[in-house]
C-alpha cells in the first residue's frame, strides 16, 4: 500500500481563511485574491506571526472544501500519513492534534506526525502547498495551490487547485 | 550527512525512573530489577497508562544518564532528529517539547518529530529500546537496553546498555 504525507495548513486547513479574517479585524480591510497572490503570507499579512501564535488559531481554522471525503475515500486505499510542521508553533500541537481528531476521526494517533523539517518523512507521495518540503522529496510530488505559490513555476511537482483535482488524481 | 532518528522515552527520558516512583507511591513498593526484567511495562506496572497520561508524567522526567553530552557530540557530526510516539498520549505533547527544549536547547524544533508509527521516518540510523519501531526500519538499528526488552534475542539489531556505548559506535 502506498503512503501518502498530506500536509495540514493550507491543504486541510484554511489558514489564509484565518488570515484574511484576523488581518481585516486589525487593518479594516480584506486583502483580495490580487493582492495575496504571488506574495509569500509574511508579505501579504504582516503580522502573520502574530495570528498564528494567537490562542485558537489553528483549532478554529475551517476545514478546506472537499478534503475530508477525499481524504476519506484515500484513507482506504493508500497509508495515509498528515504530517504538519507543527514544531515552528509549539502552541499549536494540542490544537492540531484536537482539529484533526474533530475532523477527521477517522485519522489514527498512529497517522498524525507533527515535525520540523520534512527531509524525515519516508512516503511515496506528499501532497503540499510549500516548495520548501516539496523540493526535498523523492517521491511523487503534489503542489496543492495557494495564493503565495499561485505564480510560482511547479517545477517538476504536479498542481492541483482543489481536492476534486486529487481525487481524480489519486482515486481514478 | 547521515540521519539519526532518536527515541525519547526510555532512550533520553528515563521514564522506568517515573514508573518506579509513581507504582511505589501507589503500591507502596520499589520494583526490583528482577521484576521488571523481561516484562512488557503494562505487566511490570499495571498502572502504567494511568502515569503517562498523569499531568507532568513527561515534563518531570529524569534525563538517561550520558546521552546529553553524547548527543551534542552527534549533533556535530550527524543530521540529528529527536522522534519521540508522542501521539498516543496527546498530553505529552507539550511537555515533551518543553522538556527537549529545557534538556536538550541545542536541539532545534526543526529536528523534533512526535509521530504515531514511526514508518514514515526515513533516516540512516535508528536508535530506539522498541522493537515495533526497529523491526520495520530499512537503515542500520541500535536497540537501547530497557528492562523490558533485555531478556529479547536482538535479531539483527545492534544492542548497546549505554549512552558511553553509543559514543564508541558512532563516534569513534
Amino acid at each position: 500500500m502506498k503512503r501518502i504525507s498530506i500536509d495540514m495548513d493550507g491543504v486541510l486547513a484554511n489558514v489564509y481563511g484565518q488570515f484574511l479574517k484576523m488581518h481585516a479585524a486589525e487593518f479594516g480591510n480584506v486583502l483580495t485574491l490580487e493582492e495575496m497572490t504571488g506574495r509569500p503570507e509574511h508579505v501579504a499579512f504582516p503580522n502573520v506571526y502574530k495570528y498564528v501564535n494567537s490562542a485558537g488559531f489553528f483549532r478554529t481554522a475551517p476545514v478546506i472544501v472537499g478534503c475530508q471525503e477525499v481524504v476519506r475515500k484515500l484513507n482506504d486505499q493508500y497509508k495515509i500519513f498528515i504530517v504538519s510542521a507543527a514544531m515552528e508553533f509549539p502552541n499549536s500541537l494540542t490544537e492540531k492534534h484536537d482539529w484533526l481528531n474533530e475532523h477527521f476521526p477517522f485519522i489514527t494517533w498512529q497517522q498524525m506526525v507533527f515535525c520540523g523539517s520534512k527531509e524525515i518523512i519516508k512516503a511515496d507521495i506528499m501532497i503540499d502547498d510549500h516548495f520548501k518540503n516539496l523540493n526535498f522529496f523523492t517521491g511523487e510530488t503534489i503542489l496543492f495551490t495557494q495564493p503565495h505559490n499561485k505564480l510560482a513555476d511547479t517545477l517538476h511537482h504536479k498542481r492541483v487547485d482543489t481536492w476534486e483535482e486529487i481525487e481524480a488524481l489519486l482515486l481514478s
